[in-house]
């Protein structure tokens, strides 16, 4: 009882807040965020003593050593967290601008405005320096934030939200603008998720696990990113060394991420010559490729895919590799078994790539080029909140306009309706 | 547990229907939707004659007069719902619209596509030309649509629901892409709001209650239509003869929309003269005036306005009036009782119209024009499928770009990531 109403006043003061942030103009929002930029650089001693807690609590609990490193901080990375701010502080402003404006015949101009959403809810785990990036993004923006980082991150988010709120009381700015739920308490999360009168969206970050927590759990709208199937095609007419060197890229160069390939695709009028070149590269690279009985046959060694591996997300250096008839059946593979992340074609062949790019409706589609491009900086958004795998919204890679939505305006002479 | 399997098999071949619609060019599509307006024209009998059983139902139900007017259909109203499908045929085609092309230092040229969402629910009550109506929206704009109307017209809607699907046949067309639930059972509806693998977004059309029920009980993303408690400010600046005449335009043309104003705030230093004017020409059109004690000290007779006044929806003759000391009141006013929906100021001032552009966050807000034009074909999206007054994916009147998404195109010539 105590908890939900501890809840409903954070939100209706965070709510308050927004309308306050939601008004400032590009160059106070641009300062506050150097200023914020400074002040995590100013008390990086500070941060390092709240971190160190929470690594003891950490090796305590005997956590892996992997997800212990994610949730270091160093002073390398306390500046990073602070060089991301001042990168946010240097993108465009989205508030404000006008999307399209037209007359009516009756003489009314009417215009699109794009304005903040409001308060946002960003539910996220282990590292600490979503605490920051986070903020950033929302109050750039003109949004106000709620932030519900991980139990096993505990001290060094506080610490960090602590320190941000200072920022904005400094600049006379009205620190519920900026919340952390500083309790690792599951019950506060669901009481939150139920604000849907104080709360416009919530963003979770995290495993799969976390992410249908909250989306089975909110009454609010949540924007979700679901996991990465990422699928390359080599069409028949593909350059095989563009080709070979795409696939590495996509699958090598940092195969524990979304965009990372995860099944490739070849054409069977080339499966004779490129299959046991693609597999030979790949094993010299540590891959272990799973393959259908035309893979196999063409490549001997080759361990037999399951129904399994296609649609998994192996997130290390294994590759599902799949022969398959024709395009159509390249597009079919992906509709069944991809998961609307990101996909790839590589081919010289016009009508193929046109077609792929028609028909293939991932929230990326990408012709010659690696998967590992889905990605808001890559793609030129500047920084990136998330990649949303549905529809509504966003979909794909989520830069600072996804953190706004768009009201009509209309000036008028005195116009009535007949 | 059948009633679950048999959604979820409709809704899977509503969703495999979609890849085809979402691939067909904006020709055969404009020819469906003619298609179908013929076909609605030429079967107006069949449909006259299961609207009649409609109608029989709803009078032994003894349901008031008005919803059966609404439940009704005649040979003007099938003439109508044909005459909109043409409409709809005409509007330009948003699907593969590309909003926005950059190239990247390393030569990537990234592009922004629209796309359809995929598969549509559409949750109504009572008019049957929503049927007709949503049918061509959806399928215009590429995507499957899963129709459930309200049971007090299930023989009008699956007369036209059927006839629909016939258009679709007889053009080759996977009929599929047009589901209508036939069944008044709320259980299907309950099955159906759990497949977020199979549908994309959850559209309700109807009351407050249906709204809150749908979206309490989805597992989709649901985009919902609250109330519209829409304002209209006279600023003290404005031009009096301009102010009631918009003022009557929005309160007195069409009283029981949501567009329609419900509040009027005036500025206190045009009070003395111009609330006397206004109560006085609102009451020559019937309208009851709830107003604050300076409005009644102006105005004698006015009734005194309660704290439930501010923020009722009426939807019939009746008004709240209340004096405000500035633009800066009026706007606190509208933040604390408004719904998002529309607000409306009317003034000279430059100032006055600028700050309540850039600071009143309602899905629509007019200078100097009636509240009324808060609609999809008013402001020159062509039809409507609803007016959103949540912020997420769209806010404001919904035309068919809102029933699409954008993904990412990515154009390389053997790009990796570094």
């Amino acid at each position: 009882m105590t908890i939900a109403a501890d809840m409903l006043t954070l939100a209706r003061e965070a709510k308050k807040a927004s309308r306050v942030v939601a008004t400032l103009s590009s160059q106070v929002k641009d300062d506050l965020l150097r200023h914020m930029a400074a002040d995590l650089e100013k008390a990086t001693e500070a941060l390092l003593a709240a971190n160190e807690r929470d690594i003891v609590a950490a090796h305590d609990k005997r956590m892996a050593a992997p997800l212990i490193d994610r949730l270091l901080l160093d002073d390398k990375r306390i500046a990073a967290m602070a060089e991301a701010l001042r990168e946010v502080a240097a993108l465009p402003d989205p508030v404000g601008e006008i999307t399209g404006m037209w007359r009516r015949p009756n003489g009314l101009q009417v215009g699109r405005m794009r304005i903040p959403l409001g308060v946002i809810g960003i539910i996220y785990e282990s590292r600490p320096n979503v605490t920051a990036d986070a903020a950033g993004l929302c109050l750039k923006s003109g949004n106000a934030v709620i932030l519900r980082g991980g139990s096993e991150s505990l001290h060094s988010n506080a610490a960090i939200g602590k320190l941000l709120k200072g920022s904005l009381e400094a600049m006379g700015l009205p620190s519920a603008a900026l919340q952390v739920l500083a309790t690792p308490d599951r019950q506060a999360m669901l009481e939150l998720l139920k604000l849907e009168d104080e709360i416009d969206l919530i963003i979770p970050r995290g495993g799969e696990g976390l992410i249908r927590f909250v989306s089975e759990n909110s009454r609010i709208p949540v924007i979700k990113h679901y996991k990465g199937v990422c699928h390359v095609f080599i069409d028949a007419d593909a350059d095989f060394e563009m080709a070979e060197r795409i696939c590495l890229n996509a699958k090598v160069q940092r195969p524990g991420v979304c965009n990372a390939m995860e099944t490739l695709l070849i054409h069977k009028d080339i499966a004779e010559i490129f299959v046991p070149r693609i597999a030979g590269a790949l094993r010299q690279k540590g891959v272990e490729v799973r393959g259908c009985p035309v893979t196999r046959e063409f490549a001997p060694g080759v361990e037999p895919a399951s129904e399994d591996d296609w649609g998994a997300e192996y997130l290390e250096l294994i590759l599902a590799v799949r022969v398959v008839d024709d395009l159509d059946e390249a597009i079919a593979h992906i509709q069944q078994y991809g998961s609307l992340h990101t996909e790839a074609i590589v081919t010289r062949d016009y009508a193929s790539a046109q077609r792929f790019v028609r028909e293939v409706n991932s929230s990326t589609v990408l012709v010659n080029a690696s998967t590992r491009f889905a990605d808001g900086n890559q793609l030129g958004l500047g920084a990136e909140i998330g990649i949303s795998t549905t529809k509504l919204h966003s979909f794909g890679p989520m830069g600072l306009e996804d953190l706004t939505t768009r009201k009509f305006i209309v000036f008028g002479e005195g116009q009535i309706r007949q």
